[in-house]
């Protein structure tokens, strides 16, 4: 059996997530297990990196699968190319180790959170971007964003109700940018708990705005409680951008 | 009659266009025109710095229009992005001189056009740039690009069979530059005939993958003869980027 790895880039808007769901959602797992079942001729299970959201989209997502078919990596990345929807692109085919495992063996995955900080809206980032038209504070951000780097335990900024137990994780990066009217939050961690990097965000433009002091972070995380923490970011600003891997 | 000028932007792909035609064609003007009667409850004619084709976007289209009307600027450029469908955006209102004309009065115009440069097409541009798997050298492009710049005689340019006799354009900047996988092609002239951004952008491609020498410029331009010119380049990677006035 060939472990093929997938280099994938999406679009979230008209989907309902990463991951299968019941008959008559879309999912972006769906598209791709559909593609390569009329490629292979077999039905492959796709693991990814881990879920995202609907809404959420990835410029390098991390997948892989199974397969004992022999076709070329090239042949396979034009196929699938050709049979996805065109909101679905494979960027790269990689043979990987047999061992090799897109979730277990990430060491690290960094997030974008995109915001349009203007008056108006946009329309050519209306899926791309929160927008946000009172003025947000940069400085006021980094200065909260600084409390977040290192290993900490991120229950705060978990979804309520989240199932997942072990709430350690460590953010290697957090930069903030500013290019005109867009704002942009980087952070790159060894693991995010489920909607963590949509609730930094939240919790990041509270600071930019006024509500929250910078000072405020270090308290919200030494809370444990996700009530402290700032809303959470609507989906279309996010955007997963790589998945490391040793 | 007061004279309102509106900085708008628009996603391009889903509309036929900026300017109205017949029935049941969706164009940008159409959009705009109908938001404004809903507000001003009178019909309102907007006239913008040029027409853009199908699938063509804009950052800062400027367009004017005469109203009686007494609304707030700030009023106006609400009621209208709320009227709005979301893929087109006002980005500014302004009060206008009485005898300010968005087309007669342009100075000059911005275009960029954007191609993808990678062996796999893009889920998340694939409205905005033109996508190529061959490689394409920016030097060479960069050379041929040069011999366009200042006052010329653009008819090889130009859509065959258009009606526009004064062929004569003076480019004031034509600039490309590379960011990862992308290349972009930067022009500013005092005016664009019809389809000319894209006829350069698709000579200017011919160049960078070696059809043409990068000498050929000239002897295109002095052959006053669309055919002696390349292909023109997908609309999706055109982008009106501003229109300049006095």
């Amino acid at each position: 059996m060939r472990n093929i790895r997938l280099v994938i880039e999406y679009d979230g808007t008209n989907y309902a997530g990463w991951q299968c769901q019941k008959a008559g959602v879309k999912t972006i797992q769906d598209a791709l297990e559909r593609a390569l079942f009329a490629i292979l001729r077999r039905r492959a299970r796709v693991v990814s990196s881990g879920r995202t959201d609907s809404g959420v989209h990835a410029l390098a997502q991390t997948v892989n699968f199974k397969a004992a078919s022999a076709i070329k990596l090239d042949k396979l990345c034009q196929g699938l190319n050709a049979l996805l929807p065109e909101d679905i692109a494979v960027v790269r085919a990689e043979e990987a180790a047999e061992d090799f495992h897109s979730r277990f063996c990430a060491r690290a995955k960094s997030y974008r959170y995109l915001i349009l900080n203007r008056p108006c809206r946009s329309a050519l980032l209306r899926n791309k971007a929160y927008h946000l038209s009172y003025p947000l504070d940069l400085k006021r951000m980094r200065q909260g964003a600084k409390a977040l780097l290192g290993r900490h335990d991120f229950r705060s900024f978990q979804a309520a109700g989240s199932a997942c137990k072990d709430t350690i994780r460590t953010i290697k990066k957090i930069k903030l940018g500013r290019d005109k009217e867009l704002i942009y939050i980087d952070i790159e961690a060894d693991g995010f708990l489920y909607n963590m990097a949509r609730n930094i965000a939240g919790t990041l433009i509270e600071i930019g705005r006024g509500k929250f002091a910078p000072g405020a972070m270090s308290r919200i995380l030494a809370a444990r409680d996700r009530r402290t923490a700032g809303p959470t970011a609507p989906a279309r600003g996010l955007c997963l951008m790589g998945v490391k891997y040793e």
